[in-house]
């Protein structure tokens, strides 16, 4: 018998009847031996009807307020899931996260979660109660209510999992698992039996938002197996864990191809080429708190610099502002933007161990006639900035070429 | 300058609107140099939209997890008002039942106040913050959630007056006070300036539904001078105090005419005249959970009586089947239930020293042609049973008989 964290989503418990059908979920493992620890969201819409009320009164909500009134939604699910489980004669206790309690630091909105006390979880547990937890929230050392910010229950989840050591961690949401890319663009996109905390981290900062980065970094830092499941199918779903579990002829060469389509171009031609340059500017778009992903400088002549970054395309306007003030001062000769870009990377941790997948991504591009813009690589993935009308093309070519199709026959 | 704890109930925090009032009105108070505590309830409609989910999933839901659930309500009121009294650069600072702490029993939905910790409230009030407390909620030994049950926040105020030794308990309504009967059918109805708590208590008891009878006990018990007024509009409302406050000249001789239409007479005629038998009867009515208040029995003959309760009137046709079931083995004759009745009754700590009241009310409803049903007595009230049509006919009456009609010229 195991000790599985589960955690659903406010999609999963956004209607009595759903947290009904979490409930007969909850209480079939529980029947099957299983001890179960529930994290859950609030009921989806609920956190931004709190929020909507607290800027009728405040355009800039007080944090610590803030965080007293947007707990209240994962409350109200703890306490119906509670009532769900008990009508189905499976006993159960709610806890919020000041009762259990999950000890966080002061940062309101955005707390960081420093220690779990299992105690009365345990007690729970060993009485033959599920345990159900609100997630998000938090309690600081002085008793304030804390919130972990958006997403914040995955990580409730997975911290969860790894106070109590926990044999798995379950995320229940409304997609059945990690796929190699998404669905909606490559049809015979798969799903993913495995894969590393480390490539979903790439994966999911790349834009297949499945799982919060922060919730994958933490597990992999505690070495929580984490897994993504399908709250509404039944199915296997996608376990996410450390490289070492992979052997080496499961291993792919390529896991997924990511993409985003947020990313805008910035270029300043003509810049000269004297130490420092780069830096000032980096540096003035960086207190501007705007951040920069891919960067590429090209010599464009002897004595003059081209420097090209993307940043989030909400963010172009503002960086081109900034550098078009500084442009006279550096004598650069011309600021452009181009918001028809998109980044498509292939993610694998088998490249490690095996060479050839930026040729082999290169040449797959070069026979489809798209042109490269910029390149970035880092260990475990290969980024490209493409013009983004070759976004589906480029990515259906990728998934093609590192063998991800989904065999006819296969579902 | 002094400490107030001010109470606002849920129709005075409705709205996003009503809640920026609030703030205004205890801004206002504390600009005048006044140290305040405020104790809100749930938004209006709150608590019965989360009982509305709760049973939608639980038909009798769990008492624990209830008070888990609908404690959220005054929760969100606490922070959507401090964000309100910020915005108007109003110090304020908000407590859940359980940061405050306000120690409970266990009584899950009922529960008891057993003791207020008083130490970060003061340490606020002496930062120069306004405390905004969580109504209705407190926490057991456990650290479990309680609720105090409906009205509680009334209670709430008058325990935190108590505990921090207040100058005054001011409970915010949607009436300007206490009057000495209901406006709707004596259109010359008083606002009175004062009244003791037991004639609160009696009023309250008898239907005039303006404070919660446990928060009047509680504030006579502690000796918190408690005060109702209009959250909508300027105004002294009504101070209620202990009886040792009036001086003999100012005291009235009867403060306010009661009337209660929600009971309903049950009567069981021709039972034997042996020791036991009323016993027998209301024993059972008892064990059914069933309230009794006013009880008569009258000698019908020589060997047999007639025994007549009232009882609420939902539980008439509960208490009719009880006897029905007895009526056999007792040897009675019949069992009759009337619902078209009203209890009207007189109420004021004059009684006490000055006689006659009884016959002024018994002559007032005679010249009326009212008959009297049924007649029951305390130190400082005289209630009667009375056909229920003449309802509006005797509260009148007695009500000019009394001298408590507004004066012409009076407002």
């Amino acid at each position: 018998m195991s000790l599985f964290v589960q955690k659903y989503g406010g999609t999963s418990v956004g209607t009595p009847e759903r947290i009904q059908a979490v409930a007969e979920k909850v209480a079939g493992f529980r029947a099957q031996g299983h001890d179960i620890v529930v994290a859950v969201s609030a009921m989806s819409g609920e956190t931004n009807r709190l929020i909507g009320l607290a800027k009728q009164i405040q355009s800039d909500p007080d944090a610590r307020e803030m965080d007293v009134l947007v707990s209240t939604g994962e409350q109200v699910t703890i306490a119906l899931l509670c009532m769900a489980l008990k009508s189905l004669g499976c006993d159960a206790r709610s806890y919020t996260g000041g009762q259990v309690k999950i000890l966080t630091d002061s940062t309101h909105m955005k707390a960081r979660i420093q220690d779990i006390n299992v105690d009365a979880m345990r007690a729970d547990l060993d009485a033959g109660r599920v345990v159900v937890v609100a997630g998000f929230q938090g309690v600081d050392e002085h008793g304030n209510i804390t919130t972990l910010g958006r997403g914040g229950s995955d990580t409730t989840g997975v911290a969860l999992a790894a106070a109590l050591k926990a044999d798995e961690c379950q995320i229940y949401t409304d997609v059945d698992g990690v796929y190699t890319t998404d669905p909606r663009v490559v049809e015979r996109a798969k799903r993913l039996e495995k894969i590393t905390f480390e490539e979903m981290l790439e994966m999911a900062s790349l834009g297949s938002k499945v799982l919060q980065i922060r919730a994958v970094e933490f597990a992999g830092k505690y070495n929580v197996p984490l897994r993504v499941l399908s709250a509404f199918e039944e199915g296997p779903g996608t376990l996410i864990t450390l490289d070492e579990e992979y052997t080496d002829m499961e291993q792919p060469l390529v896991s997924g191809i990511a993409f985003n389509r947020d990313e805008a171009k910035v270029s300043i031609l003509g810049i000269p080429d004297t130490p420092g340059v780069a830096s000032r500017i980096l540096s003035a778009i960086g207190d501007a708190n705007i951040e920069i992903d891919v960067i590429v400088q090209n010599i464009a002549s002897n004595t003059s610099n081209d420097l090209t970054f993307t940043v989030h395309r909400n963010d172009a306007g503002k960086a081109k502002a900034i550098l078009d003030a500084l442009k006279p001062d550096l004598g650069a000769r011309e600021v452009l933007t181009d918001s028809k870009i998109t980044k498509v990377s292939v993610v694998g941790v088998g490249m490690r161990s095996h060479a050839g997948v930026a040729s082999k991504m290169f040449d797959t591009l070069a026979t489809e006639n798209i042109n490269i813009q910029m390149i970035t690589t880092s260990e475990i993935k290969i980024s490209v900035i493409i013009d983004e009308k070759y976004l589906e093309l480029a990515v259906r070519a990728l998934h093609t070429a590192f063998d991800l199709d989904l065999a006819s026959g296969e579902i």
